[in-house]
């Protein structure tokens, strides 16, 4: 792949500023492109990059103003971000060998339906009256239990695992090791200290454009359904448990666990390493931190928090502060009451 | 699955009041239930459902006094949530076909021995010197290394891996992905920076009804056994160090930790995210609140613990709620030094 | 297995001390070794053991001096820990079946080069491109995606998963249920509160010497690598993100994870469930205590931290000890605040 900075413009609909003829035929980061390299800029914080960068073709905002000469060729677009992410994925489609069609040693179940243009791998398992959407790839070692639904141009990677009757919807991509539809934690006191299972008779359905990460647990409902709304992200090692409702486009950092039926709303974004407890609401747009403690629901929205104790994103820097200098306080407090004492005499 | 309230109260042994004709044809959360559901009412945080509730039946505790008219039909019991519950396993058990025999392509040493009634999926893999109990199911992807000791009516669901030499009790169930008996994090000093592999040569016990939650992983022992006692249950995404021993009955929530040769005793309830160090021991029947960081041995059983650093439960409640107001008590201290000051004037 | 102290110690290079003809055929630790054993003391806080030990020989430091008399049989060394680490390891060799050879049905791109002596297990996976280096051992459900290229001596046990390009160095050892490779977790605004993936076309770079734990993930850089270098130790499911590079003989143990971007020194050890923040950088021989949030680079080499937020581990110490004393604090405060009340009447 060689392109030219005038061949790039045009697909990008950008502007060219510098040679028109310069090829590149890698992409890159800024910070490490060297030349024949095509790199971007989006966060201003990376400026300083621009002006040393080996970058050959660098895409810029239409509104960059540069403080110093480049080098580089600059191809002027609206959004640099989008448009280097448009090259990145013609890229990785390239990159991709695009599997398809059906290997030997795999186990498909005769009731099962298969659309079209599906790749099923070797050591796939297919159980009965699993149906799986045309265009849909399903990697080595993937096990899809009795009844599951996979819609159309679904990645399934190598490894996940979907017990039965759960619905993944279109265009969703589900990585390595992920376990869909696990039972869900629940048990019941049996007596002198026992616990006595709970059966888990409800299932997961995860709508369209869902991306979710590696060796992310999402559990079963009780009854009813543990529900991931559409274009939710979950990163890796999330554990979602069940009963509990995502609303869509929220985007959840990786290790953060979420209790049982709790519904969070749609387009928030939440940290990794987060804990929220069982049985709250967490509003529309509401923004928190990294391993916060969530212990209540949240009612207002498009708010940030922070913390364990939850507090307002600007609270909690204030009291982290604070905490810092607790013993500085104390020293204060001593200071304070040894005064006291000694006009009191 | 067709019933009648009057079928239903002499399955449960409860007392019908209302429509005793009327029938159910599901399951369903008393927040969520339709005509032709049977729900349940046990936490009373939810008593507010039951009067607006579509459900054609639900279950209440015996002692349950109404504040309003109910539409339904109640049932009465000892206690409602058991009660519920059996009718979830018997529902449960209608749902999932029982795998049994053997299918093919799977990976079955000679000299591995299986009992009666097990099944055994493809894509399963049995290694020497394994043995199976009467009853176990084995799904695909389970991998069975040398000399595994598997118990009777076992549930290996899809993709659960077990290291040489490790036994798993009997009427145990672990969920997809949970890894058992993989390498204690063990390393000496190998000079100039480097580590030196310290050999892992002991193994994973688990006893009978323990339930391990997927992607839960439980390391095997330097020497002796890393040990699991009866009546477990973990949750998922879990970490058990090497020569851990958690005592039976105690249950912990997903993306626990738990650090090297720490010994936790029975009947706990430690919380999701928490943290404990190594080499300590927490006593029997010690609570445990989520993302709660153990830093040292807990002695004395019963109480509630929570926080990092670790606090009993209720002074943890009164330091949170100091901590969101620490700027409030600097401001308080700046006062008194400048009316202590104009004093000293 | 059956050695005497006298042959023992001709195998350590070390000074028997007592009885050269009592025999052992087992490894145990010290509290809990039994007649026939072979224990060792490093720790000064495990020397109580000792004097009660039932071990038959035990591997000391060469300047232990015991403060009673002992049974068994002492065989002094410079290093009891490193000493007993061997024999740990000759021990596990002898364990272990040695396997060789490649099982049927598993899965062998005809394009793939396999070294000499490699095992390949049923069930195992190996794309077009692949490269796998003399030695290597390959476990069941393993799934090497295109153009991955393993290294020699290199373990990747049953469930490991590594993505398209990805390399593993040289006598690396990966545990069960490890994804290597997976994308990272990129987003950009897609407008109306949607996303949109941006592509990851990087790779993973893990390097000669390095342990993996089970079921860890570390995705793929978006362009160039992830790199974790030479002697690395990951302990259990650790968030390792897209472009993360990890310095030579960093140690870091379970649950921790790490944003993207991020550089981690050489020779740090970093504790369970540590979250450090994306785009920063960690000095070398950075030592920080389990749960700490790092969101700040560490500039300064070889300190200890701890906390979140992130203090000095000393001050962390501190600051913990006051945080549990609040309400006294308080209290403290609002005395002070009636005192001067009172003056000022």
């Amino acid at each position: 792949m060689q392109l030219t900075a005038h061949q790039i413009g045009i697909l990008l609909e950008g502007t060219v500023e510098g040679n028109p003829e310069v090829t590149v035929n890698q992409l890159a980061k800024i910070e490490e492109a060297k030349s024949g390299s095509l790199s971007f800029l989006a966060n201003s914080k990376y400026e300083q990059f621009v002006y040393n960068s080996g970058a050959s073709i660098i895409i810029v905002n239409e509104d960059f103003v540069p403080v110093q000469p480049i080098a580089a060729t600059l191809i002027r677009v609206k959004n640099a971000y989008s448009a280097f992410s448009v090259l990145l994925e013609k890229y990785d489609e390239l990159l991709k060998s695009n599997k398809t069609g059906i290997e030997e040693p795999c186990f498909i179940h005769p009731s099962s339906e298969i659309g079209k243009d599906v790749y099923i791998a070797a050591f796939a398992y297919i159980s009965p009256n699993v149906k799986i959407g045309d265009g849909s790839k399903i990697y080595p070692d993937v096990y899809l239990a009795d009844n599951v639904t996979v819609g159309k141009n679904v990645t399934l990677y190598s490894g996940v695992k979907v017990y039965f009757n759960c619905i993944i919807g279109d265009h969703t991509i589900i990585h390595s090791g992920a376990i869909i539809g696990s039972d869900g934690f629940g048990f019941a006191n049996g007596g002198e200290g026992k616990y006595r299972k709970v059966s888990q008779i409800g299932n997961v359905i995860i709508e369209e454009n869902v991306e979710i990460g590696s060796n992310t647990t999402i559990d079963r409902a009780t009854m009813g359904s543990t529900i991931i709304r559409k274009g939710v992200k979950l990163d890796n090692l999330i554990q979602i448990a069940h009963n509990v409702e995502i609303g869509s486009n929220t985007v959840i950092a990786a290790q953060t666990g979420i209790s049982g039926s709790t519904k969070i709303g749609e387009n928030c974004v939440i940290g990794g390493q987060v804990g929220i407890v069982g049985h709250i609401s967490i509003a529309n747009g509401s923004n928190i931190g990294a391993k916060t403690g969530v212990n209540n629901s949240i009612r207002e929205e498009n708010l940030s928090w922070n913390g364990s104790p939850l507090m307002s994103y600007r609270d909690s820097l204030k009291s982290q502060v604070i905490i810092k200098r607790l013993p500085e306080l104390e020293k204060r407090i001593l200071e304070l009451e040894s005064k006291i004492k000694d006009r009191l005499k």
